[in-house]
């Protein structure tokens, strides 16, 4: 089977399997008192800086709903895009493990502006509204489009001015580094990002996030919500020694760089059409167009993908570390058929 | 590094790393839209009944949590001994994921008995009073020893005729039954049982618990639990393989009959000193015994264990799929060595 | 003080302080357990019909979250307009009880329909979304407009043939009833409401809001979740005394019917002066309007009222069951002196 | 009817009403912007100490629950005698909405020692343990006994040292005044109590407690916790004026006074009668008794109480300030018709 309905239909880059060998020897310490993970830690450290304090959770949901929850009370809100993940595809895990609110704020293309932030902080010091604690942009965003570090900056800004932390979703931020061309700390630690979710899983791993605290304050109490939170690896040295091998010899790099490079080159193929209409900038590892409805069907026959808009018949490539030309292929091939009939 | 502090400072089983390693190609579908997960599903129907719905989760607090919450409301009360996991290791997971009081249990060996459930269960019907509604029973339980098959009957019976749940948190489910010398659903699905945690990590694998609703009843909102309770898998294949693995050439089997004997190794070579006393009956996986103050910390040094009891000096040896006689013979050696000082 | 600012500021009416004196003898069951609560919940049955189930609390907060409550599951949404007392002004109570995601629609006069509701049913079934549970109407809205009983059967259809429940924040019903020329029933019980909360403190009452379960199915286990959601009162008898006397001699008529009258004045007076521009139509006891900026601190200074967009100049006014003509000719005098400046 | 059941059966003291009375004219600032508040708070401040911070709320378990709220975190735990109010009657309210686990401390009499909370607060530190965070103590304890200053102290001494929070459940802390012949703040503030619910519906009220933060540290945020916590009064004025007439006059003391002089007579009159045991030193308004089994229901039919232990015919009588030599007389005069049966 393949597959180009999300990054996440991979398996693991042979890499982290071989890592995952490496690790399995021997006893370790349990919950992170493990050498592995010591080292994963450091290297984090080396990319986001020396003040980043780092924890690793299974998945997504977890390291986004845990990071929120060590920057919120009960009483708080959380501003972000209404189709980031935390809004549509996270439960209510948000709400119901801090307590907050979630405040959409509308979007065309998964981000958001400083205006609409401001916009939508008030009733700051008034007891009977929830209290906006924090921002949560995601990069890249959900729409495979991307925030320029001076974007981030500009939200920072108006975050921190208000009293607010900035918190980014980086399920793929790796998928974002590679585009803007720059390292993770440039567009995260020196903008005034407070709290990252860094994403392995959709960059070629096995399972693992981790929940990189750039505002070291917020990590202080850290360890009891990831435990609370039903987070905390028991063998541990298994996700740190998969972030080791990401970090080994630019693997994050070349994974992210590979995607991408997948992305742009099927929106090529899809620009040769004029019955379809790429609706997104392709920034990162993702592709949205709307497609001729009867196309759909048969398309997906060859290589599964989402329709994003039933209505609208958008629907959503998304492209990873062992995404294939012959997928591409595949693609091409179909749709010069479809053409024709 | 070696280690007999517990089965989850071991590795996996090699044959769980060469189920990853199989699993690993090609596109599946995620969060379980696989054919690994329906494969693993159908392993556990066949261990358990064809009633029994089978959901994964990363750990073994995910699997206690979430299966309680699917049996309670937020104003009910969980019945437990006061040695159990979910009482003790889980930080508030238990409490604040489900809104429940925890009533624990006091017991000298980690087995609760029907008395002291029937004892505990009261209020019921009476608003200002949390509400009794599920019983949580550990097999093996934390202290190393077995429920009978009768004796999980006579608490599946008092559970039952008040209206409540039987939960059992099967962490170490597969060295219980080795020492019962019985299938699994002979102590669980005939006796009443109605929701089981199927551990998987500290039997052999990286890292994968099973939620197995014997009512299935309780299974049918379980999905979004699970979802809201941060703990679905994208790439849950990845699980479902090791499940498989443990399901073959009754890996499982072999992993826990292994442990168990080490086990019972280890309580001879301890026997054979006097100033040593075994504080509880070695019927899985796990020692625990007096030791005399001064000996501890150089047979520490030797191989890792924990200290239950700082004043009463009771040590706790957990032995693992993976102890080597080797592991029992520096023990064996040390403890000479330590008697002639 | 005079004021205009909410139906809040009000004391009680006199004859709910006469009320309280009588219930103020002797002894009586605690938490409800007293002849007043019985009396006062078969007066509810008689307006409601006999299946209604009734529970009494301290404050609209706590009907609406606890209605709610009933209503849902920790996975849950709550389809809502933009503009309703339970997404502006309960903090975060509702989130943070329930566990749910409030779904806002965006309306101009706080009334939503059909069709938006519909709109926002989306991902049933679906495990990675919040589940639409309840949508919750305002009668009379926020903004003092009225739902006609077709307009709510209209909304109870798309809510049940979705599975979803009906619930009504009737912080005002009885505004609304004086606005339908209508019993409570007919545009509740007959159109498909499922729980109201019925108010009275905002007509009149010291305090004291109804939870009335028209499904009385969702009422099972209602009990438990007002003990929980600590909303207990243990001298009931004076909440259901207040109750009693609210249902004596139509009194709950003749408050409503005083001050939507008013509001009717009020909007009278603002409408002579072309500076002024009424912003909703007046159908209960609230007035909202654009003033001339400069007019609003000295009008306040007469009597106080809220600015309820500091943008666009728009107050709020609001009379109650004590407002006055004197209240108002302040108004009307004050507003001919501004006009001449 | 008549009832010694519990203190909360009675209705208001008359003063109390003359009070609502009063408050009852004109318009007020809702929420807690009005003057009999800002009086009211006044009046605490002169009894607790001027650093006390005042919040109103409806009742006992709003009072604990967001106390203890105000001073843990969600992976918290509260170490509180097993017979308390927070443990024994109020639902899950505590656990569910501070997410904490409640260590319970068996006591004979309703009074923790030190040594007994020193033993409680273990795994600080420990992310897989539940945190001690708070110790709450009641005072008069629902056995009507009384701590001293002293022994609240030393209490205090251990909870401080170890980083935890002094909470004081008052439900009846007037009678404990009376009893220690004190003022409040000699056994509160002066002994290191940090948060106290002042019980005032308890002591003639018609409803209305009192969370008083001695520490006003952990008073920072809490105007969001009660509102979010759904005790938050529109018309507090109506709990203002109600304190300030408890504080006039000494009311407070004078109904206090007189429900623990009518517990003195009433263990009297049982201490006549070999049959009848008195269980708990009466030090504050209630008396335990065990009687014979068969005088209880006719007892009972002459004025009511509880049985507190059905297997060993303990009941417990609570006097009230309404409570009548009358009362007692029927007790008196029926246990001498009984003995002679």
């Amino acid at each position: 089977m393949r597959s180009l309905a999300s990054d996440n239909t991979s398996g693991m880059h042979p890499a982290i399997l071989a890592a995952l060998a490496i690790a399995n020897h021997d006893h370790e310490g349990a919950y992170g008192n493990d050498s592995y993970t010591s080292q994963a830690v450091a290297l984090f450290k080396k990319h986001f800086g020396e003040q980043a304090e780092v924890f690793f959770v299974f998945n997504g949901t977890g390291a986004n709903v845990l990071g929120l929850a060590a920057s919120t009370t009960s009483y708080g809100a959380v501003i972000c895009a209404n189709t980031s993940h935390i809004y549509v595809d996270e439960s209510t895990a948000p709400d119901s493990f801090t307590g907050c609110r979630l405040l959409p704020i509308e979007t065309p293309n998964g981000k958001i502006t400083p205006a609409q932030v401001a916009e939508k902080i008030k009733g700051l010091g008034v007891e009977h509204h929830p209290q906006p604690q924090v921002v949560s942009i995601t990069q890249s965003t959900e729409y495979g489009t991307i925030y320029t570090a001076a974007e981030i900056a500009a939200i920072a800004e108006v975050t921190h001015a208000n009293g607010l932390y900035l918190h980014l979703d980086g399920a793929r931020l790796s998928n974002a580094a590679v585009s803007l061309q720059s390292n993770f700390a440039s567009f995260t630690t020196a903008v005034g990002v407070d709290i990252v979710s860094f994403g392995g899983t959709k960059n070629g791993l096995l399972c693992g996030e981790a929940i990189v605290f750039l505002n070291p304050a917020l990590a202080r109490n850290f360890k009891y919500i990831r435990k609370q939170g039903m987070q905390l690896f028991s063998k541990m040295r298994f996700i740190a020694a998969q972030f080791i091998a990401l970090f080994t010899n630019d693997l994050w790099l070349h994974n992210a760089q590979h995607a991408n490079q997948k992305a742009q080159e099927l929106a090529k193929i899809l620009q040769k059409h004029k019955a379809v209409k790429i609706t997104q900038v392709v920034e990162a590892n993702s592709v949205f167009a709307i497609l001729p409805p009867h196309w759909i069907t048969p398309l997906q026959a060859e290589i599964y993908f989402y329709v994003w808009n039933e209505t609208t018949h958008e629907v959503r490539f998304v492209c990873s570390f062992d995404t294939t030309s012959e997928d591409l292929q595949k693609i091409e091939r179909k749709l010069e058929e479809l053409k024709t009939l």
